[in-house]
Order: C-alpha cells, then structure tokens, then sequence
C-alpha cells in the first residue's frame, strides 16, 4: 500500500478497526459498514456519532438491578407501580429487554451479568448474585422468578438461586413448545420437557 | 413498556435504530452490538463515537477518481509514482480496497459507484463513467483494466465502457478457477470459463 494511501486512510482504518470489534461484525463487514457510513455521512454517520457521544455520556449500569438506563437507579427501580413483590431474575439487559417486549411481566427485574460457570470461573461473587440476595430481604419479595437460558450454565445458576433463597418462592419460565412452532422442528429435549409437562384440556 | 422506562430509554433506542440502519445489521443484532457499547462505554463507545466524529469532518471522495481520502484529491491520485498510464476501473471502494490489499496493480483507480442497470435505472450519467474517458483523454492513459464483477450488470458495464474507448487497450481480470480453490465447490460457469482460457504449462 503506497506512502500516501495509508496516512489518507489512518482515521478510517481506525474506525474499521473499532467497528470490528463490535460483535457480529467481521473486519469485512466492518469495512462494508464504514464505507455505508462514509457515502452516507450526513444522514448516519453525523447522527450516530451524536447518539454515541450522547449515550456514552448518560447511560450506566443500575445500582439496584442491573438494567441499562441514564440514573443511579433505572426507571424500571424507581417506578413505585413495579414494586408487585415479584423479581424476575435474567442473564443480561438483552433478555430484560426481550420480557419487556412481550408486555406480560409487571415486576421489576435483577439482571446477573451472566451465569454461573465452572469452566470460565464465574462464581456467584462475579453475578450480581449478593445483590439479588440483599434485595429479596428488603424489597419485600414474594416471588424470585428465573428466567435463566435452558442451558447447562443456565439451570446450574437457577438450582444455586433457588437453594440461597429457601424462604421465598423460586419459579422458573415453564419449558415446552414455543408458540407457532411445529414439533418437526424442535430438538428431543424441547419435546420431552413439553411432554412431561403437558396440561389436561 | 412502563413510562419511566421509554424515557430513559430513549438515547439507546435511537443509537439502535441508528445501528439497525448499517449493512448487515438488523435491529437484533443492532440490539446486542448496543448492549456491547454500552458495556464498553470506556474503551471502545468513547474511541468509536470520536472516530466517526474524526471520519465524518474529513473523510469525502476524490473528485477524480472516486477513492475515499481526506481532501479534494485522494492519495493514489496525488501520488506521482502511480502516474502509470494504467487505470483500473472498480466498481466501488471496497473493490479498491481489495486491489490495493494485493498489492499487486501499481497504476491509478477509477471508482464507477456501481454498475450500469435497466432494472434500476442506473445509466452512464449516473455512475463516474463521463469522468472516465475524460481521465483517458487528459492522463495519457495506454491501458484500462476493468475489474468489474462477472455479474450480468458487471459485464454489461464493461462492455458499454470498452465501446466507448476504442483508441485504447481495455483488458479485464482473467476469470478461472480462485487460488487455492477446488473444483468440486465451482460453480458450472467458473469451470467453463477456466477451461476456455486454458493456458498450454
């Protein structure tokens, strides 16, 4: 690559470099990415450096809960109508966001940052899991709802949640088939839980 | 959703909308890259957000040939060692990063920004195709090589720009089977094309 070129495209490449890391995006979807931006510079890129800078500045972590949003204590915390005595407990903001779409849920949340895991060394320290602890003692809580992925790491942290917690009722999201989904397309393990857990009509 | 909640929502769901709009992105993906930011707001939202304000103020395209630089003139064209006489027509500027990635095509670039299209309305005037033969005609160029896709639209193109140069040599990129590659993979046209500019070893 000549002299010229390279020092031309410094900022660029930086940008192709950041945006690779993101995740999702490979350095040649980076790049595709970038040069979208730069044709389009005025209507995506100005903005969404903007909303970057915005966001960078205002959001944070709640103190209570876990959940992104822009004050020490999120608007899901600090909204007096969510104290319904139940936590739903989930791995990340992702999965906070996901129950929140569906509208169903009216408590408040406790996101963990993750989950228990021998292999990586996650232990509850790691979690927000003292934190979950200290607020089913003072939050008033009546039900500890798990919401954790069917996976190993998953059920693992769950069985650990519901041993902390013998006082309080511990529940976990009912495993069966997904609504819309055809039992020719679920693995043996979705049909055997939805089996053992079938219902009388 | 609750109230408090799209308030304080409101600068990350505009960046996600904002992130949704890139190639290769949709609004899931655009949700977890989000989710990564804001976990990275030290390290790598407050680099990002400063190197699309950085890309945004510089970055523009050569006025001759297209490339994306930092001023009027890009790089390439302000380097007088690639004053060669040869012109490698790409279609856009990831192309040119490919060919420049190889290192192997000493001469200038011309960018079209696409290919011509019935289909899309995508003529002449449209793409930097006028901005070509002036080049031809102003840079004493002795060969342009297209390196353009071998799609129907891409060698439409090609064949529209080697008609509108018949006083120079016009060469394009020898198709056959890619480097490494094994024949049970090719497509039927890549091993016909091979096989008819076989070469005598």
């Amino acid at each position: 690559m000549g002299h010229g070129m390279s020092e031309d495209r410094e900022a660029i490449d930086r940008l192709i470099e950041l945006m690779s890391r993101l995740p999702g995006l490979g350095p040649r979807s980076a790049r595709r990415a970038v040069l979208h931006l730069v044709k389009k510079r005025g209507t995506l890129l100005a903005p969404l450096a903007e909303a970057m800078t915005e966001v960078g500045a205002t959001a944070r972590e709640c103190l209570n809960c876990g959940n992104v949003g822009t004050g020490d204590i999120c608007g899901i915390c600090a909204d007096e109508r969510r104290a319904t005595g139940q936590i739903c407990v989930v791995e990340d903001v992702a999965d906070l966001w996901a129950m929140e779409r569906s509208g169903v849920f009216k408590g408040r949340y406790h996101v963990l940052g993750g989950t228990l895991s021998a292999l990586d060394a996650v232990g509850p320290e790691e979690l927000r899991i003292p934190r979950l602890m200290d607020r089913v003692r003072a939050e008033a809580v009546s039900e500890v709802i798990l919401a954790l992925g069917a996976t190993i790491d998953g059920q693992t942290t769950a069985h650990y949640i519901a041993d902390q917690l013998p006082d309080v009722s511990v529940t976990s999201l009912a495993q069966g088939v997904p609504v819309g989904g055809e039992l020719d397309y679920l693995d043996d393990g979705t049909i055997s839980a939805a089996l053992r857990a079938r219902r009388s009509l």
